[in-house]
């Protein structure tokens, strides 16, 4: 094999506050949009019309949140997943400036912890990752670890790091982007009259509607986001492999669950925090993904009247309606259905 | 189940009269075009090219009339035809302004029929919808009629009010865009010598490509436009359905039919009008779709001499080539093979 | 059947030296960018971002080579290969001005030669087609020979003239865009330190991923260039045919073979010539594709000490991972896993 051709790092590749810079910049354009919508089905209407984002006070619509999350996470993929077993969690993540199609997103991550397995055979890296526009604003900081092959079993463990992540973003840290304004915004273009003041902490709601994945739909946005992880794209590989066949990228389960939750969260204008989040289980081409989502806490923004902030755990499943809202068994375990395990914070406009 | 969720209106939630604003304006882009070309295979000119758009008096190339016809469509699902059984009729159709990338669309309806089916489970729901762009102008209104569940068996029955549509839009009646003129237009450029003055009452043409549908391509354009109908996109809800699969978007088939069309009516380079249209049977993901026209009628335009209208039928088949123009069998069913019965009105070139 | 309906040009419609305009003129756009990167995975940094490209001296992202080279070659379908029985080989192909978003390119094709085949049934037909842009600057300019259908067993055979193309475009011919510079090129943004310093002829390159095709995508993209070969799209017909199934369209598969070329040729930003390529088997839907690469020649531009050109075979296979880089078999002929024999010319930043 050529010296030339990179296989990625391995465990024993990362060292503790070592900065990777990533490749391929990405203009994030129109079409990216157009694509988005076509693969997940979003209806939000702040990232759908240019019209309605200006009522709110952008200068034109925005780029989904996650669409910008997955763009950044595909960037990190050469560099610190490629020989990933698993990606385990994410915390702490905040979106900063929003995105605009025109903008050009970098990408860097910083390791932030290691901890050997006791295996021997792999490890735990953290990274804290982050995307910056054109302009060095960063649109998106947030933590993730995952378990990545060693090289070498022989090689020496790191002293283990483990870094204390906050369970979620407090209200004072989340970032509202700037000159939002709710005077015009209109509930009945965004689809539902329900706002801030009415949903609880501890209300549940179903977000009804099921989606099934094919092949297709699921390696082209996962390339759109140039994200390289082979179990995605390679049915010959993966036939012989632990699943016998190609995975679905998380990513894509993840803006599935919120683009269906646009039935019941209609007002959730923009995804200001992800406090956590698992991939329980895998997904595969032919799966029916459905949503369900709790409102773990709500609070109010420091200086506005206007606007609050919902933190939700949003629930996928396969083949799974969520009438019941199926979550985890009496011995705490992961209903078999559940796909992912998404804790993030939202936020909505207040009733004036 | 949340009220927060919804879940569309029943036969007995309309209203004669009623106006429905219709959520999630859409800016339409060049991102929108180039995925309806990919579904699609879209190769009028005009829409293809700001350079031939601009020989015709466009200030760039306009967004495909159907583009923008199933754009407003999707718009209407969510509180039309959710809960319908089928999707009856289109009448009365009128494309107005012309739609660019960057305009940004919101659609309205407002019922003018409702007639309870004897059987009392079901009515018929009559609407005028329209989609209107960010300056207040139309660009399409038409009619179509669904058949409804009721929420309610016991619920009484309304007056019934059916509207009389007429047979087609007068040729008085059509909008030309304005500035329009056809002094530079190339017949080398948009593939087709055949100009309005080529065309005859009667002729028929099949249009001889078929395109088989996959279900990625269907669920993909279809939630592109927003379009929330279950049945498209729900492969464990369909299995146990009536069809054991998912049903294929109608105005998909529109639009193939269209794009076939394209091999035989190259200069047809706008639709106008939608005079009428039946999806005559469902179609499925693995369907080779072809189609045939027929000119049903040709007339001047008042005060133009340099472009006529033709009124066409054009149907859709399924696995079934078009040479003996499939259509309807000797007492007056159609043939089993067909799928879409289409008529409207187009524009094109006369010879100077 | 209507004589409206086209059906493309036989063996004896074609004469030496006749130049056919072709329809449909094509804006790029991002949408189409977007696209392309979902379905091929493209990751070159100056096709990816704005930023990016204009350290280089590019005014923004220009599109991808191969994107251009698709487009192009679709415009020509219509009228050269329709009634086509195998697209033969390339040569002599030159990429001119970049083209960028909003670009409208347009195609001609003239007939350098002409030949019957043996068999009194087909013959080979040999065009020199360019791309221009709307300044009428040339994009690209190749040629490529078919194998092609007569219309009568009967008709004569034309004079045979088969034209000298050479076996690969000089250093001297190649066009290097005006106003690059190298000056701010970044390795770490690049995605690889190797420059062209760096490789040596005879270097071989396994890229290592695989891409499994699904029909989706290859009637999309294929569909996207607007190319109407009836063997990609149409089940119902090519189940009775030679393969018993669609056929992908094989610019797809040069495309693939560049996409994965970024792993071990991530620097190689700009193709600026086709010198011969050959489409060794038909590829299908479930094939997986891989690619690897030989360093066939290196050599300075005039003028130039910051840039290089590189003479690249890339061979692309299916369901045959590339660590042996398979190729031809001791008897000369192809192993039987090869798809694609590509020879191209990229340019590549040199050390300074």
């Amino acid at each position: 094999m050529s010296e030339k051709t990179r296989l990625g790092n391995f465990f024993e590749d990362f060292r503790v506050a070592q900065t990777i810079a990533h490749a391929t910049p990405r203009t994030v354009t129109a079409g990216d949009v157009a694509l988005y919508t076509a693969v997940t089905g979003s209806r939000f209407a702040v990232t759908s019309a240019d019209t309605f984002a200006q009522t709110l006070g952008f200068p034109r619509a925005p780029v989904d949140d996650l669409l910008a999350f997955n763009m950044i996470f595909g960037k990190t993929v050469p560099d610190i997943s490629l020989n990933a077993v698993a990606n385990l969690g994410y915390a702490s993540g905040r979106f900063g400036c929003p995105l605009y199609p025109g903008d050009t997103l970098t990408a860097d991550s910083t390791v932030i912890g290691l901890k050997e397995n006791s295996d021997g055979k792999t490890g735990i890296v953290y990274v804290r990752s982050r995307g910056v526009n054109q302009h060095g604003e960063v649109a998106l900081d947030y933590c993730r670890w995952v378990m990545v092959r060693k090289r070498d079993v022989a090689s020496p463990a790191p002293e283990a790091v483990v870094p204390e992540l906050p369970a979620a973003v407090a209200a004072g840290d989340l970032i509202v982007p700037e000159r939002l304004t709710t005077a015009e915004y209109s509930v009945v273009l965004s689809g539902s009259r329900d706002l801030w003041d009415d949903y609880q902490a501890g209300e549940r709601i179903d977000h009804v509607d099921g989606m099934t994945i094919e092949e297709s739909e699921h390696m082209m946005i996962t390339r759109l986001y140039q994200n390289t992880a082979r179990v995605h794209f390679n049915q010959q590989a993966e036939k012989a492999g632990r699943f016998g066949r190609r995975l679905v990228y998380g990513g894509y389960i993840i803006s599935l669950a919120r683009s269906l939750s646009f039935n019941g969260l209609a007002n959730a204008f923009h995804v200001a925090a992800i406090n956590g989040g698992r991939h329980v289980a895998p997904a595969f081409a032919g799966d029916t993904v459905y949503a369900w989502s709790e409102v773990i806490d709500k609070f109010a923004l420091p200086g506005r009247s206007d606007l609050g902030a919902l933190r939700l755990r949003s629930v996928a499943t396969k083949d799974q309606p969520c009438a019941g809202f199926p979550y985890k068994t009496v011995d705490g375990r992961y209903d078999p259905g559940v796909l992912l395990d998404f804790d993030y914070t939202v936020l909505m406009p207040r009733r004036q």
